[in-house]
């Protein structure tokens, strides 16, 4: 059993999902294993982590405009410090997740078909977003 | 330490939760490990898993009539290629989870006593839905 | 690769949010491992997990005040035996989380700057609950 870690930075440019897959997946390749656990950790709480259909792009578009109605912009949030968009960021990170973890087996993530593991962004500006790998793996 | 893994195959009617803990624990129990980590994967993305009450089925008409409610079917979703009840399966998987990780202590999964484990099927028709599990053990 | 798990006893007031990072990290340290996985897994169906804002007691109280909102006690639920606070602690249980898996990297829980781990009560009376913590390390 071996262990190998890594540290994934990705630029946001605004609200909304960015799909991960395939930076995350080429990484589990790298390390050459075949049977274990992947672990990913949103290191942020304004921005989450989300599995989702990986074909439909209206479907994403559907789940930010859900998000967005749901954990509103208001008036009403007493912590404000940051802008508008800081409130909301953290209830949608609270309804979705900062963790997920995937085997993987006979050396592929055992995600399905239609499953793409997407950062979701939940601030308007840009920011730099960093997802701690983890793998333990034979 | 050891790994094992299989993929286990839920035949689904309709909406709704539907508990898996025995087949999980089942499983489980057929490793003969004493200490380690579960991980059960949902493969899909418009089902989900969720951990509750395992003793009143009063609660569990409840939750499905939330989920129902906090994302209802409607035809302001841009995503209905799949039908009414394609979009809102997608948004209470979001709401809900993918990805359950349980200790094993002592031979036995780490669950509340009125923890269970359930399926949650978000679409109207049959189907046959597959959670990965994945266990790695003493 | 070595395991460690305990079970963390958590006494609750009344609804909230309760940080428990230095309890769960405290724990961490001394099991002296380095590189690995750690899961906190929480024995309830009225009380759950969150990772969030460490910094600002006005994101707590928006957080609780949000969720009291979005799963608002209701003379509607079938599920009442408990009281009126029973069923939306387990629909906020739902919304939230039930396990965190974080990685261990060079001794440190690879949480971000601004992430605490909190324990989220969701029922009125003090309750004692019970996280199974687990480890698998180097």
């Amino acid at each position: 059993m071996r262990q190998a870690t890594t540290m994934l930075t990705i630029a946001t440019d605004r609200q909304g999902l960015i799909e991960v897959t395939d930076r995350i997946a080429g990484w589990v390749a790298d390390q050459n294993m075949c049977e274990g656990l992947l672990t990913v950790f949103c290191r942020h709480t304004s921005a989450s982590l989300l599995i989702q259909e990986n074909a439909a792009p209206a479907a994403r578009r559907d789940l930010e405009r859900y998000f967005a109605t749901i954990a509103p912009e208001s008036a009403d949030y007493e912590h404000d410090d940051e802008g508008p968009d800081d409130m909301p960021a953290h209830l949608r990170t609270a309804l979705t997740t900062t963790q997920l973890t995937i085997p993987l087996i006979d050396g592929a993530l055992a995600l399905g078909t239609w499953q793409g593991i997407y950062l979701f962004e939940h601030r308007n500006r840009p920011h730099r977003r960093t997802l701690a790998l983890h793998l333990i793996a034979d």
